[in-house]
């Protein structure tokens, strides 16, 4: 089956988009019913597809890097726009990836016989149409085509106008790959006009998109979220924190704080404010202090901690508030868990926090009532990953409370329904 | 602890509601790491509360009840308000049974070790400030409390302004049970204004409240999901149906057609469009008309039921999209599974569908391929329900897609995080 074309002839955006919402509509309806065989022969052969047109995908690149050059990009933005060979292995890679992961779709849980004689359960089923809206990086374009295809969804995908070629030609890939599988193309549509009315359409179609996913920096989701009427699963902002309890293990809590900030510095699960009490706190910062000086990260310290950590920077208010996505560390000397507990609820942006304790009591403190999307003890903050949690990829980190929390993998694309069976029984 | 007043002495609305808010965020904080005893214990002082001011209780219904008569209410209206002795007892009943549930906060699932070495699991948390707005029936005012109090959840709680009285004299009681158990009294706060606006604020309260369940009717259901920017766990109204497959069996299908309609009228999943197969047709249809007929049914049913049921009414299209709530049934006969799918699809309102059939592989694809909250196999809509499903009680039944699907009891008024435990573990 081929995708019909977005031609925008004598259809204004409006039109446009109640087009693609009504085919998403329609192709969701067979992909839920879709064989796990088809959807696992369509990942693998966009793979394939993606390979093979290594040469066709790099020129159609091209054009958007010249483009983007031209209208003044700097030089990170056009980075992250770029396909070379290794970002396109990585593509097909991940697709292939997908393919391996177990089909949700489907799956019966708490099947239980009820006193009246029925037995009830749940049955796992796709969420229907998702709306992913993201900025430069043409790869999300294959890595949400095949996360919502495998999980028996339909996707309408919105990439940066910037990357329009690019991405055009990632889903020829993807819609050669669904037709060899005997999958409705429409099963994944890229939004083809670089008018941006499109996406105010998108995140307002509540009868043709069941949620939207964005993807990008903290200006766009916000911007989503207010202005849309369909549910959207988002994550603003990761202000991660990593707290030090007196009785934790000292050598441990170097090890950890040093990797969640350090390990890489622009990612939403790195550690940005450094919480130590003030038990340990002279013994402590002194030795993470000299690690993230030869590391290069800039310290800023409230009061008690220039008191310990001489010549560094005063943290204001405002550090407690910021993502960083730098090599710059927030640190703050507290009294023990309860200051902790309240700076993360005051400061934290429900993403990831981690205590450093061998005190289990205290432990179990800290999991339970820090209220964000990942709590741990006694690991860095880095390990806040789809991958690293066994969900096999993710297509996002829910900091919402409803439906889905923390990363986002095929679980999260999907819902569960009840099912009931019974052999002719009534309700009496 | 007592609840502070809620006099409105030189505050609007906005900052009446605001202050609420606040209160109950703080609440929801205590609440959320509650002891399950401490929940319990209140429940039980709530119920034991209700029971022994049942003539206060009855004195501030008669209020409600006086007013409503003088300003003309209906005497369906006067009936859902009315607190009598039996209903006062179910509050009760209802509360104590919510204590012997079990506590769903704090439950950890799928603890698993990852490659890394961290463990990896998911931690049941409450939601945190739940917003109830319901309609005339007092009684929702200890029920609702009762799920959000055990769930860990603070509550806020918008009864009609008919019920005003009535529901400050149960929020008397719930104090009291708070007060004893040592919990704070705002864990449940109603609201004691009857201006309109407060609806207003509280469904836009995005920073105090996590969620909204309104209880009503369908107009006020789209109007608070038409405007609310809090989300919304809704169902509008329950269109239900239930096919006899040509491979059914005809004496079930008879019982169970018949019990989904004529078990109760007024409920949201009472049966209100029958499908039939046309190779059963013309033997199932009469027997059943037959028993209709007796019970008062009017039926109105397509070309080819009329056919076959000579005499009775002409369904219109719109009959198909009608909720009746009341002795009608629209009757159609369908060519077999795929049209009674098709017209599932396109009249349903994802409630509750089912299907009679002795064929396994027709039932598996009913199953799967209807996009409702419930599927059933040879069993009755009337079953859709959280005490028969085993949740115990329900706050409402959600026709949503995203979080609580079907009926949503203590479980659907939480939500799950990840914690991760590790032993000084970094990543790399």
């Amino acid at each position: 089956m081929k995708a019909a074309s977005q031609a925008t002839t004598g259809l204004d955006i409006k039109q446009l988009m109640q087009r693609l919402g009504e085919r998403a509509r329609a192709a969701a309806r067979l992909m839920s019913r879709a064989e796990t065989a088809a959807k696992d022969a369509a990942l693998l052969a966009i793979a394939a597809a993606v390979e093979q047109r290594r040469a066709a995908l790099v020129e159609a690149n091209k054009k958007d890097l010249d483009a983007g050059a031209k209208s003044g990009l700097d030089s990170a933005m056009l980075d992250r726009l770029e396909l070379n060979g290794a970002r396109i292995q990585s593509m097909a890679d991940g697709l292939r990836q997908i393919a391996t992961l177990p089909d949700p779709v489907g799956e019966i849980s708490e099947l239980k016989r009820r006193p009246s004689g029925i037995q009830v359960g749940r049955m796992r089923v796709p969420l229907g149409v998702i709306g992913i809206i993201y900025e430069s990086r043409p790869n999300v374009t294959a890595d949400a085509a095949g996360l919502c295809l495998k999980s028996g969804n339909a996707a309408i995908l919105r990439g940066g106008s910037e990357a329009l070629h690019s991405n055009q030609a990632i889903a020829a890939c993807i819609h050669a790959g669904l037709s060899a599988a005997g999958l409705p193309a429409d099963a994944v549509q890229v939004v083809e006009t670089a008018d941006r009315a499109a996406v105010g359409e998108l995140i307002r179609m509540k009868n043709y998109v069941d949620v939207i996913v964005p993807r990008g920096g903290k200006g766009l989701i916000e911007r989503i979220s207010a202005e849309a009427t369909v549910p959207v699963i988002k994550h603003l902002h990761g202000i991660c924190h990593v707290y030090i309890d007196d009785l934790a293990d000292l050598d441990k809590s170097v090890t950890v704080a040093y990797n969640a900030k350090t390990q890489r510095y622009g990612t939403c699960n790195t550690m940005e404010t450094l919480l130590v009490a003030e038990g340990v706190a002279a013994k402590v910062l002194p030795r993470l202090a000299a690690l993230y000086r030869d590391a290069g990260v800039e310290l800023r310290g409230c009061a008690r901690t220039r008191a310990i950590l001489s010549g560094i920077k005063t943290a204001t208010e405002q550090d407690w508030d910021t993502e960083y996505l730098a090599p710059i560390l927030a640190v703050r000397v507290v009294a023990g868990l309860d200051e902790a507990i309240d700076h993360i609820q005051r400061h934290g942006s429900n993403h990831t926090d981690a205590i450093m304790t061998q005190d289990i009591s205290r432990a179990n403190r800290f999991l339970r009532e820090v209220d964000s999307s990942s709590v741990m003890v006694n690991a860095s903050t880095r390990f806040a990953d789809g991958f690293e949690y066994g969900l096999g990829a993710e297509i996002g980190i829910s900091t919402d409370k409803l439906h889905a929390r923390g990363p986002v993998g095929l679980e999260g694309l999907t819902s569960q329904k009840f099912i009931v069976i019974g052999d002719g029984h009534v309700r009496k």
